[in-house]
């Protein structure tokens, strides 16, 4: 997440008298660019449109000049450097030692490092204190580096505005920040120079808070898929020699999808059941919780949106069931031998099971969209804490009940029947119930009013200890109003 | 919503100078907090990372001072009164007289009272205008409040970086907008300090809008589910002794939903043809609506999206019916007494009605969801007023024929069926066909050219009694061009 | 797109001065309005509202003061504009003749045309062009023509806060870009005056990004519907006299909507793959693609989109199949032959391929939602371009094989079978194939290690011509680090 706890907006209008010293006004100041790529002619064009004046440093001015905005100066790279105080060094890092012979003239400039690796933490150093190391007489700023030739071009938008940007050097930061901002990004302080590692790594990021969930769905689809796949088709094609290998593409698949999505579903909600635990047991909510319980409280919404996927596939998965040839010759033999038997084909029992089952999963599903719906950036970001965790937390927990009521109508009485248990193993249902239920069970147990009554008092701010120093009734009136910022 | 007709940004250029009186420079800006909470230390962390000088006031600094940035200064509270000017009061309401010993500390400086209630409206008295009325020489600026201390900690996203303020001295509350603004957040003024008990209000509201949409739907739901329930379950058991109970969880909520659906989506409608109505009989479009009318106009967005709700669950329904068990017996009997009977089964007419209907049902759900996902507020911010128009009210009144058709080819000739009238109760979709219909006829007689031409001219300005007035050509060139804002 | 290469945040710190010679204090600010519209209403209680003075210029001010706040001035045009160096003209184009009178007293004045046209292009010159000409020594400046009447009063929202500026007079122009800044607008520059044209346009944009994809959706479908229609429908009926008209609303659109969903997603990806085959063919990256290319790549998310659209009605059309009376009649019919056959209706292939093409299209299905979910403007956002180049480009091209599989297997042997050749019309989803499935190939071709190399080496910048002459290493040294940038 871009916004850490050090991530601030840099442009306070405090300061204007700094950068007046650095950018007196805008329509006089020169930006240099060293490199004619792709980065580079983007940056001059942006640049000359928002009103500075660009001098770009090439080994061969003549042949490059037609690749810039005519209102660009093409000149040679040292003369270049001579005329200004602020450099982009549009160069790769493989070339850096070109711009060695430059050492004298770039003394004492603002040198911005703009480039990026081709994998994560490819160099023991970063660029940008590769660079700082070869020329220890000029300020190396990082920054810029997530913007694209692409995004530079076309203008920013609203989500990808933020330029990280750090440096030892606080006036350089600011005038660089002062650039971002004039060409109209949101420049983000990242801090020092040992930052530039971190921020060279963010366009290399590949989604990494799903990663730990997609595996962890990944994982759990294996494992159901196998076990039904023993039970479905393994179990009758070994005891009865029946061939039913017809149902791996859709009836195994359809069969693990709501176990999997019924497990991730409560895996959303034990987290906060430990961390409960955790408070209840430590009487104090100001110790940390360990790290695993920390990242699983942050991976959540990923969880959730995995679990509601499944669903949602396990929802057109079932719905296909009869569309498909095999239910209809199964169909056609049911009729041929109902023909032959003469009898009633009702069973009273299996159609209220059933009717029960597709309508407690229709329900569940309806209110897991819902949480998805809410979980969209442009969505959530306009709801109050109460209105999200009322969603969140509330209706999600009542999908989580609904889920189970599907479950246990789906499985009605076969947990007790023992021509389920195939190679003895119990029916799938029967296990996906254990997490689900427990999480349910701790719910309501910690809704009690005891238990309810200390959890609060905890998550308000009492600890046992202080609480017997302390029980003049003055001292809870330091306790802050933002209880609605309890994370769990 | 937060853009109220008052909100307005606080910090336009103009403030530098009166601000640079209260915030001299940034660095050198100390400000205090009382109380030591979770929001007293997180607001604590996020002034020091934006470069301000913090200094803690505490009954008990020692102990106390382990819980704040060690660039925090913790001392006692008169200590922390004396060394600044801006005082945020981190502490509950009931605990506001524990600071009364401090009155002659706290004379002439600026208290930022941050609290919430539990309760919308729990006291007589915002708890800004109780503190205020407890220090009368201090003044009290109203503000934070909707910010938590876990937002404070992992810095502001998109949508909730809004920070609402009020007070009565306009210099205190641009020091705070300023403090506001650098912290990240986007400081909204909301005037004078008796819009205390307003923004006390704000981070309690639980989706205000939601509430009329979702009762309405609810009702609509329950007065359609009994009228069904009496229908298809109640009237065979009564007449003719037949067990159709195993309808109630499926079938007889599949028959209401869509009721629901078609009504809601006629009720999205139905307040723009009675606006039209009102504006046709007065003549004028200066006349404000009727605040029921004003307000069922601003519902129209969340009558619509529960109406695409009841509609997409009802696809699911019927999708999911040939899947029951219910389903494949009835079917097996048929085939029993389809092999007796030795007629062919196929009835030409109820073939065609079912493919049209279920058509017209895929094609007006289709483009409700085109509509749902225009509704996503990072669409809808895409989008002109001629293109957001377009889709909401063309396309979604094209939805509304369409479900018109879906409708009349379910019902085909049944309404003139004699055996659909259970004790006497006319088949369901007859009762739902009134609203939508009217609002179709009344929105085609409007296309009229002659009422067209006359309800133009009235949303351009015209007047009856200017009219007769005013009939030089210059008369009519003070209307304004804002003609695409047009809300009906 | 309103972030065009032109386009660049107005206010950098550096007009405070500039500024401040025009709009010296706010507080202070005069700013008139000619008209009493619906606009002039709105804009004077926005200025009214965030501190200016406001005076209204009306031929009739007793009559009209009601009209406007309280705290704005009315009086007669010649009176307000002596009173006041900036005037907003709400005047519609045909009454600007009737302020000529006014020219002497207009001199000077800094004059804002908000105007908008009924039709794009209407007249022959801008509104503010033709106002420009009526007063030759007055500024003038085109802005806020995109702001309706309505969010001037509801406050702006996140996506439509632009406001277009234009005029030939840097200074006038900035002073009006201060104003939208302080009513809590985003001001762009689009330039001098004669992009006014472009400004009146922008308000009357219908979805001007989607028109070309729509029709070649409906041309697509048409074809595809007509052809289906020939063999599904027409040919049993002439050749057989069977009566099949009952497909025309379900069956035979159900085929066709996979057929241009299908071509479609192959046309996202085919101008990838010709953008390659042109890079090289002519050895370098640098030169633009002809026109049609490059319309093609920006309109493929639009495409893509409608792609999903047709594929998602395709998934619930086939899920409504058994649903039909024409399903259960059929099944009936069968029912009672198997009953007189007395053999398995059971086919093992056709249960196998049905089993595998559904498979198949939920796993397409699937990955299409995820494409489309991330299409959503607040996620695309908040993906760094590598993110969104590996859901977009890998994903969508899994879901294109996934696609083509699914595809395959619905065909099995069909296309061998000569009794799928009605009127000698092969069956469509041979047809289908074509375009998918070169682009399949080139793809796989463009993964060859030499292709593959050659093509990266292009796209980094390197050029036939230029490469034999800078053989140095020092030569590479200048590309860009921009390389994540590449759009194809």
């Amino acid at each position: 997440m871009p916004e850490g706890d050090m991530a601030k907006p840099l442009l306070g209008r405090q300061n204007v008298e700094s950068n007046a010293s650095l950018i007196a006004a805008t329509g006089n100041t020169t930006v240099g660019i060293l490199g004619s790529g792709d980065f580079a002619r983007s940056l001059s064009m942006r640049l000359v449109c928002s009103g500075f004046k660009v001098v770009i440093g090439s080994r061969n001015p003549k042949r490059n000049a037609t690749l810039f905005p005519s209102a660009a100066e093409v000149t040679f790279q040292a003369d270049a450097i001579k005329k200004t105080d602020i450099i982009f060094v549009a160069v790769f890092r493989e070339h850096y030692t070109t711009l060695c012979d430059l050492s004298d003239e770039l003394s004492g400039k603002i040198l911005v490092d703009v480039s990026n690796n081709d994998e994560i933490n490819h160099h023991k150093e970063s660029n940008a204190e590769y660079l700082a190391s070869l020329f220890p007489s000029c300020t190396v700023v990082k920054g810029f580096n997530v913007i694209s030739a692409w995004t530079l071009q076309s203008g920013p938008r609203d989500g990808n505005k933020q330029v990280f940007i750090c440096s030892n050097n606080q006036e350089a930061k600011r005038a660089i920040a002062e650039i971002a901002h004039m060409l109209g990004f949101t420049p983000v302080d990242m801090g020092s120079l040992c930052s530039a590692r971190e921020i060279e790594n963010i366009p290399l990021r590949l989604l990494p808070a799903w990663k730990i969930p997609v595996f962890l769905a990944l994982g759990l689809f294996l494992c159901f898929y196998t076990y039904n796949f023993i039970r479905q088709v393994l179990h009758p094609y070994i005891r009865e020699q029946k061939n039913k290998f017809y149902k791996i593409p859709v009836e195994v698949v359809n069969t693990t999808l709501p176990c999997v999505a019924y497990v991730m579903l409560s895996l959303v909600y034990l987290p906060g059941v430990l961390a409960a635990i955790f408070q209840l047991y430590r009487c104090t909510k100001y110790r940390r919780f360990p790290d695993w319980l920390d990242q699983w409280l942050q991976h959540r919404k990923q969880i959730g949106l995995l679990s509601f996927f499944c669903a949602a596939l396990h929802a057109v998965y079932s719905l296909c069931l009869p569309m498909r040839r095999s239910h209809r010759y199964s169909l056609l033999r049911d009729a041929v031998s109902q023909v032959e038997k003469k009898t009633d084909p009702w069973v009273e029992e299996e159609v209220w099971r059933m009717e029960m089952y597709i309508s407690f999963g229709i329900m569940a599903l309806g209110l897991l969209s819902l949480l998805a719906i809410t979980s969209l950036p442009s969505i959530s970001n306009s709801l109050n804490w109460r209105e999200f965790s009322f969603i969140q937390s509330s209706l999600g927990f009542v999908a989580l009940v609904i889920s189970t009521l599907h479950t246990l109508t789906y499985g009605w009485t076969r947990a007790f029947d023992e021509s389920q248990y195939k190679f003895y193993l119990p029916p799938t249902f029967t296990l996906t119930l254990l997490v689900p239920c427990s999480v349910i069970l701790a719910k309501l147990f910690f809704q009690l009013p005891c238990m309810n009554q200390r959890l609060r008092r905890i998550r308000n701010g009492w600890e046992r200890g202080r609480y017997v120093k302390f029980t003049l009734p003055r001292a809870s009136g330091e306790f802050s109003s933002g209880e609605t910022s309890s994370t769990v």
